[in-house]
């Protein structure tokens, strides 16, 4: 079963903001066997969405189309698939209702523009929007699903999980796909594939073998597809258990998680804390670990020092380090790192201190320059690093360096 | 002129990844004056990136392909493009002497297919990839431009910078496209509308007005298209005065900045300071601040306070608040952020704790509820909030709503 996400809207076509719904509804609809053929991003303009629906309507099966609902001029979605359809409007009292509460929940005045939003084409179901005022719409015509979505996030997340994901398992007869992933850590994508390349040749045609690599680390990921979800799920784990044993030596975790999450989950497992402080990447490190549920158990917390004077009352940084050797030194993060597990009380530490840039370099530490330290109180990797000259990248990079180096300490440790 | 983006990779369509290098490339293609028509992100299959191409050179003029250049099996980006054109291959001396340089400064003996790369269709133009081993691709044929550039982020920015955008300002004739941003925060989308109503009906046709709404903040997007850069340009600064006169006490900033930018901005310019005490957003409000170059100048830093321990030790949050009221309570945010102004001695602060969730939530607690205190020495705003259940969008909201209170009271207290 194939399906199709459009996204209609122009900000994306701009670069104004990144499209994460397709990713995560691509995630969603794997999960019940359906795999995304394409992703096509078109603009807020009739002719434009027509024929991305013509197209699409071609091609698969299933039709998610995400944005282009909002009550406002630009917004024409709705009107352009009732001309798609060939179909008029009518009202959809369960809407006027859900969108007459919600003004009145808010004290606010019930504009025109609003109640408009209860007319839909004459031939779709309404999926109600329990978190805004446009409503979903899911039409059935010529053998083919459209659905018809809000590009607001959180709106179209809960609708996918409400309405839509329900509503296609119960309509559609749906096919097995099933992806594992690997994630390795401290080995190139070719030095893998060379030491892996009997194994990549002996899979059979229902299992593909993808590498994603990604600074320092590659993921393998192995999807297979069929009738038999039994079948398939024992040959993909069948292949995943050679790949994981002939290469076990830079294995981080057998799923696809993070490798913050990776980290958490074996710390957890051994009772171990984390603490950091952060002084380029500027909290990011700490929102890696946090994002994730029950971060909490593992991730104390940590200090985000971008001053002199919070890495010294924050972390106990001796002034006259800073001033004889500067922030970015050995000297400096070797401090951080000690100051983090000493006063924040973990048995795990990451520091970084460095130039993320644009500016702020000089000729012998230029923008880029990064140190990194992780310790125990046995134990420390203390690194400097030279990334590139984008503030941005450098924040990324220095980020997942600690925490690759993190991974490769603790399980240092425990072999 | 018009172009299209084709992302290659099974990773993209099972939401492994985030597309983020369309929308950077977008913003980069804008910026001199070509449209992006559409993004399609497409799987590695043969078949389908040639139907996606013919597609594409019926639609635009540059199509610009990222995406599949790996030197592993996977990647068939290279040969379906040489099939496209019916071309065969060369070896490419410039780019066989880099990767062969690549690997000896690496000490890494160079592999069969690591040599492959340097094999290129015969009627291409390398663009040198300074960042990695697989080069980009220039062609121009039957009046197209086709561009093929890695997946790898870091990689494509470079090449785009470096050669891309220079060689298509070089090779076509360019019309003018601006964008102008009022980015608003506290009124909503059809409020907004219904009070600039006579002036976007006003507009000519070849400025397009939209309105992107998230999280409490609206943006008004201007898109002025034509050949006539100073006239478009003097038109589109025209309306836009025009509406943020209009609706001046809900402008933020007059570009297309972030909250936090136009935060940051304000804050230099009066000379005040920052720092935040985090528990629920552990460490993500620190990072929304330092990822924009300059931030040391207003964000002196903060705490990410996951434990009691550490809200006690770094904020001088009392034990017996937090045992008496819990770490979410309105007593132990007040604490935390009257701690940060005293102990990191700064202008502003902000706090905030909550239930991120999807665990640890009570009855009269439930998962979404969140405390943020936003305060300087003598005035604080303290207010509770109840998001949803779902972790990562409670972290964002919180983010944005402390955020969005900050820009509040600085703006009252300027006035």
């Amino acid at each position: 079963m194939l399906a199709e996400i459009i996204t209609i809207g122009d900000e994306i076509l701009i670069g104004q903001i990144v499209d994460t719904n397709s990713a995560w509804i691509a995630v969603e609809l794997n999960k019940i066997g359906i795999r995304v053929k394409q992703i096509s991003s078109v603009s807020d303009n009739r002719e434009h969405i027509l024929t991305a629906l013509a197209e699409a309507s071609k091609r698969v099966d299933v039709i998610l189309i995400t944005g282009g609902l909002g009550p406002t001029k630009d917004d024409i979605t709705k009107k352009t698939i009732a001309e798609y359809f060939n179909v008029g409007f009518v009202e959809n009292a369960e809407t006027l209702a859900h969108v007459t509460e919600i003004f009145a929940r808010y004290n606010r005045p019930l504009l025109e523009v609003n109640k408009q939003q209860a007319l839909v084409p004459a031939n779709c179901e309404v999926l109600l929007n329990k978190n805004g005022t446009a409503p979903g719409m899911w039409f059935n015509e010529g053998g083919k699903i459209y659905i018809s979505m809000p590009g607001v996030p959180h709106e179209m997340m809960y609708m996918m999980e409400d309405s839509v994901i329900p509503k296609l398992k119960s309509t559609l007869k749906l096919p097995f796909i099933l992806h594992k992933t690997i994630l390795t850590v401290g080995e190139g994508e070719s030095f893998l594939a060379e030491r892996i390349a009997d194994i990549e040749d002996s899979m059979p045609d229902y299992i593909k073998l993808a590498y994603l690599p990604k600074l320092g680390q590659v993921r393998l990921r192995l999807s297979g597809y069929g009738e038999d979800a039994k079948f398939i799920t024992a040959k993909v784990n069948e292949y995943a258990a050679k790949i994981v044993e002939r290469v076990a030596n830079v294995v981080a975790a057998e799923e696809d998680i993070a490798i913050e999450k990776a980290i958490l989950d074996f710390m957890q497992s051994k009772g171990l804390t984390l603490t950091v402080a952060e002084s380029c990447t500027g909290g990011y490190i700490s929102h890696l670990f946090t994002q994730h549920a029950g971060s909490s158990k593992v991730f104390l917390g940590g200090a985000v020092s971008y001053s002199y004077e919070l890495k010294e009352s924050m972390l106990g940084v001796k002034n006259e380090t800073l001033w004889q050797y500067g922030a970015v030194s050995k000297e400096t993060v070797t401090e951080m790192v000690f100051g983090a597990l000493n006063n924040f009380n973990s048995d795990y530490a990451i520091a970084v201190t460095g130039i993320a840039g644009p500016d702020g370099g000089t000729s012998d530490k230029p923008v880029g320059t990064v140190w990194i330290a992780v310790a125990n109180k046995d134990k420390s990797v203390i690194k400097k690093f030279t990334f590139g000259n984008k503030r941005k990248q450098n924040i990324e990079r220095t980020a997942t360096t600690a925490l690759n180096i993190l991974n490769i300490l603790l399980h240092e440790k425990a072999e």
